[in-house]
């Protein structure tokens, strides 16, 4: 399974709207065919596998990093092409979570003698695919929130400069999330500051599916020749339904998502927004305002911390705008994820500690 | 030298104003005698592993962290025990700085017909006693600022609720960088705030020194009552020329300090007057001006920061505060020399990058 694990994840940057899937089809040691979903409207994972191993497949064990399908989507089922190659056992880490499947996968194979055993490294499964398991369970999309700060928790200087704060090796590592997202949101606050192009950039012509970007515009402050809207990636401007769309605008991807009790787009309706477009994950790169309110109604999922070795001083911007506590019992809980070196940098990824039993 | 550099440090708590001094006396691959430095007035390491050797150390190699003492100190010189016993060779991982020793234990010990190696792990013999150098090459001690704060970079709310910030394991990591120290410099503002302690608490009765607890009280305003002025361990008021001393201080240990231009202490001062008391390690624990001014005069060596998983907003208290910055190029560059997890924190221990070069 850790095998089949490896093998989905090479679709991490290029599957979307899909899960990553992988599976290794072996008897005991052996292993016989080895597959993983490469993009949507190809075969999946199982097909693959299965094509490798031939005949050999008779009387083995799949293993498959989620539940086998039982339907037709683009793809004829798989739990169908398993039963067909006569294959003795599966083991699957983790249910498919969406309608369609949900059990019907097992039962199929249960129903056809096949010896099912589910849950086999359940959590790393469930990590690999954890925006497709939140837009599926929760109608919104896994919002990973990126931050990068000095070592006192600036993020820039008192007249907003940032350049770099983080090295070389962070910025690279950055693109790597990037690319996994299914999009890339930031507010017009951080466009008009920063002229941000929020594309992705891989060595190699490593293949990807362009995230979309989204900017949360309230007023359609946007300047039409902003980078985020140049014709690298898909964009998508988001504003309140009162605002008119001016005339520059016009050729722009938009739509409407209503205001919250602040005036402000509400936050939760923007993520639903996206989740309804197949979004998993979503990579934010904002100003203090928006990681601090996305955070402040709950709806930051994970934090992803670059701590530069550098300091900036009590003047410089604040990593996050939150409401103040009343008291260090109501301080923010997060747990600590992963925790590497990046460079000279240290990188921190974490998840607010009362969402942890939500996700699972 | 690596087995004498680890027995050295096991007299990490114990050895001020000593140095820590480990040593291995051993044939091939055969270790004769072991012995480390404990507590100043006790025989120095080469002493013990002599001992332990006995007659085996004829012709053999003693591994010896810090150069052999050559004058009467409290103790008889060591390099005239190590020719005694009739050693064949020895390696010594640093030379020693102290003007009284510098080179002439090594030239004894070569005019004997010995063998002598100087600089085997040399680097990590430095930095066991880098304050110890840092005293007498520089005539401060070296300065450690200990800092805790949330993700955010802050201290404490904005009414200074701080506790706590850091985890148990933190906290109790804290105690042995607090042992190792030879004082523990705080400032008035931070004892009239939190009356701390600033003593040492460790397990099992592990023995130390009780590091000195220096207050820089400017215009005395320590009470008499203070945590840090108990019988627990010796601590001193340094305060400026032309406050008088109220009686209610008249028992407690103080000296003047010279005011700086900005009619505060004089940090070089008071730094260059605890060298002059054998102090080799000053451990900080204060707020955010005192560690901040520490900083900026560039008298901080080393950073020791608690970084929890927390956040508190960007209305609680800055870790630093620090002179603001005209542009990025001028942000404060640190080099970070150790980065762990203790328990949920994570700890980083950082440079300025300036002064590697010179404490190297």
């Amino acid at each position: 399974m850790a095998h089949a694990l490896r093998l989905a994840a090479r679709g991490l940057h290029t599957t979307q709207p899909n899960p990553r899937v992988g599976c290794v089809i072996a008897r005991s040691d052996t292993v016989l065919g080895t597959g993983w979903h490469q993009r949507a409207g190809e075969p999946h994972a199982e097909v693959y596998a299965l094509r490798e191993a031939g005949d050999a497949a008779r009387g083995a064990t799949a293993y498959v990093t989620l539940e086998p399908c039982a339907h037709f989507g683009r793809t004829p089922p798989c739990a169908d092409a398993l039963i067909a190659a006569g294959v003795g056992r599966v083991v699957i880490a983790h249910e498919d979570p969406f309608d369609k499947v949900a059990g019907a996968g097992i039962e199929k194979l249960r129903a056809a003698g096949i010896g099912v055993q589910v849950g086999l490294m359940r959590e790393a499964a469930h990590e690999l695919n954890i925006g497709f398991f939140s837009r599926i369970q929760r109608g919104r999309p896994w919002v990973r929130v990126k931050l990068a700060m000095s070592l006192d928790g600036r993020t820039a200087l008192a007249d907003g400069a940032s350049k770099w704060i983080t090295g070389e090796a962070a910025r690279a590592d950055v693109q790597r999330w990037r690319a996994r997202a299914s999009a890339i949101l930031s507010a017009s606050g951080t466009v008009l500051a920063d002229d941000p192009h929020l594309t992705v950039r891989l060595p190699d012509n490593e293949p990807f599916v362009p995230p979309l970007r989204v900017v949360l515009d309230t007023s359609l402050r946007t300047p039409a020749n902003a980078k985020v809207l140049d014709d690298a990636a898909p964009s998508v401007l988001l504003h309140a339904p009162d605002v008119s769309v001016p005339a520059s605008l016009a050729d722009v991807a938009h739509a409407s998502i209503r205001r919250g009790d602040d005036g402000r787009l509400d936050l939760r309706a923007a993520l639903h927004w996206l989740a309804q477009r197949d979004i998993n994950e979503v990579h934010v790169e904002a100003g203090p305002v928006l990681c601090g309110a996305l955070l402040a109604a709950g709806l930051a999922d994970e934090l992803l911390v670059y701590v530069a070795p550098i300091l900036l001083g009590h003047t410089g911007r604040p990593m996050l705008t939150l409401p103040p506590l009343d008291d260090m019992a109501s301080r923010w809980k997060l747990d600590t994820v992963d925790r590497r070196q990046v460079g000279d940098d240290t990188r921190l990824q974490l998840r607010p500690a009362a969402a942890k039993h939500e996700a699972a």
